[in-house]
């Protein structure tokens, strides 16, 4: 496959440093082939700005969303836009990796989905979920946190890590069209001694190991829910965001 | 009350800055004290950096939060976030301003939050959810979307917005030690006429006046959870986060 890895931590000597060093070198060795979006070495500008635009369709109000669309059609994106959106549309199989930072992306890559994620090409005009513009594509997430398990678990102090994560796994990487993998997490890292920092490591190798063979998460087809956009009646709900589903009915 | 606003749109002729202005407006006329945080007027690094500490403790190896408590120590936080944090433990009442994008935060606000909700002061070291360093403040999250209400009910496709703003609500403003106050929410601004997007704006005044009465959203109490960090047996779970709880018992 081609991969799209996007990696998000200022420190060279951190372990996600070392996650990435794995994701490089077991990639590669199974064959496949990988470019990498090293945001923090790239000083990669996660901020939106009207200077994304290199003739915005009308320049005294910025309708980001539209000038993107407008770009795309007139070949105004802006450069390091525009080299990150070509890599995007390369890749099969897309990686985030970072730190979980307050239960989600760090800004740095959050910005990146911000900048990068293209009105007109990865969504708008009828592409999201099933029909999204990168449909076709995998996705997973790769991150580290403090957290042990059982406090992400179903009844976990901070909440189910299916919950914390579904706006990050629904509604950019399924929204967008791809097949969302089960994420990688390296738990408590900062918690454990060398031999279970090494242990994570080697966890993360077999978890890479799946990339095409990896059944995706479940989510709902864009066909089971009406024009209200609401489950149809009869469809039993099957992905954490809609598993309150029968609360208000 | 003394109210931190922290807004983050790049337009000035936006929706957004016409809540913007509704706030500001009401809030003093209802005898509040404001201060403003206009994200992108200030031009705000969103990306943490080496350079945030005058002084690390460990120049060669840097670890973020473990330099922003050395830097709480020894005054050596940079200067904008210094006057960040400044505003955030002077006010009594946190507001968050942004258009939902990829149903989380802005790059620049989730930045922000990365940057100025320091460890040491706002969090770690035993301060977290009712115990957090932000303690005895409320906070309220406050949105434009492009998303009809019935997109993101219990069992809507974007899945239920509980959900979708669990990570911020809980995994920030709660665990922060906030009380956190039912959001307002502008549903579907680009789709809506001017009468439409006017009876959003007086929606949003009407909102704001209830900032001092509202009752704050239903989280756990840290005692609720055991020493595996679990709701103990018999307690009912009464957060979205948790309500799958019986799930894996």
């Amino acid at each position: 496959m081609k991969i799209l890895l996007v990696y998000a931590h200022m420190e060279e000597r951190s372990f996600n440093a070392a996650m990435r060093a794995v994701a490089l070198e077991r990639l590669q060795a199974n064959g496949h082939e990988v470019q990498l979006s090293d945001l923090h070495v790239m000083n990669f500008d996660p901020v939106p700005r009207a200077g994304d635009f290199a003739a915005p369709s009308d320049p005294s109000y910025i309708r980001y969303d539209i000038e993107q669309r407008h770009a795309v059609a007139t070949g105004g994106l802006s450069a390091d836009i525009r080299d990150e959106l070509d890599k995007l549309l390369w890749c099969d199989c897309l990686i985030l990796q970072f730190p979980l930072f307050w239960f989600s992306l760090p800004a740095i890559l959050k910005g990146w989905i911000d900048r990068v994620f293209v009105n007109g090409v990865v969504y708008g005009g009828g592409k999201w979920y099933d029909r999204g513009g990168l449909g076709g594509r995998r996705a997973m997430l790769a991150f580290s946190t403090g957290c042990f398990p059982s406090m992400c678990g179903a009844d976990g102090i901070n909440g189910d890590m299916d919950i914390i994560l579904w706006p990050i796994q629904n509604g950019v990487l399924r929204f967008a069209g791809m097949q969302v993998l089960p994420p990688f997490i390296a738990w408590s890292v900062a918690y454990r001694d060398a031999a279970g920092r090494h242990q994570a490591l080697e966890d993360y190798g077999r978890h890479l190991d799946g990339l095409e063979t990896a059944t995706p998460l479940a989510f709902h087809h864009r066909d089971d829910f009406g024009a209200d956009w609401r489950l149809k009646p009869g469809i039993a709900p099957k992905a954490v965001g809609q598993a309150g589903a029968n609360r208000d009915r």
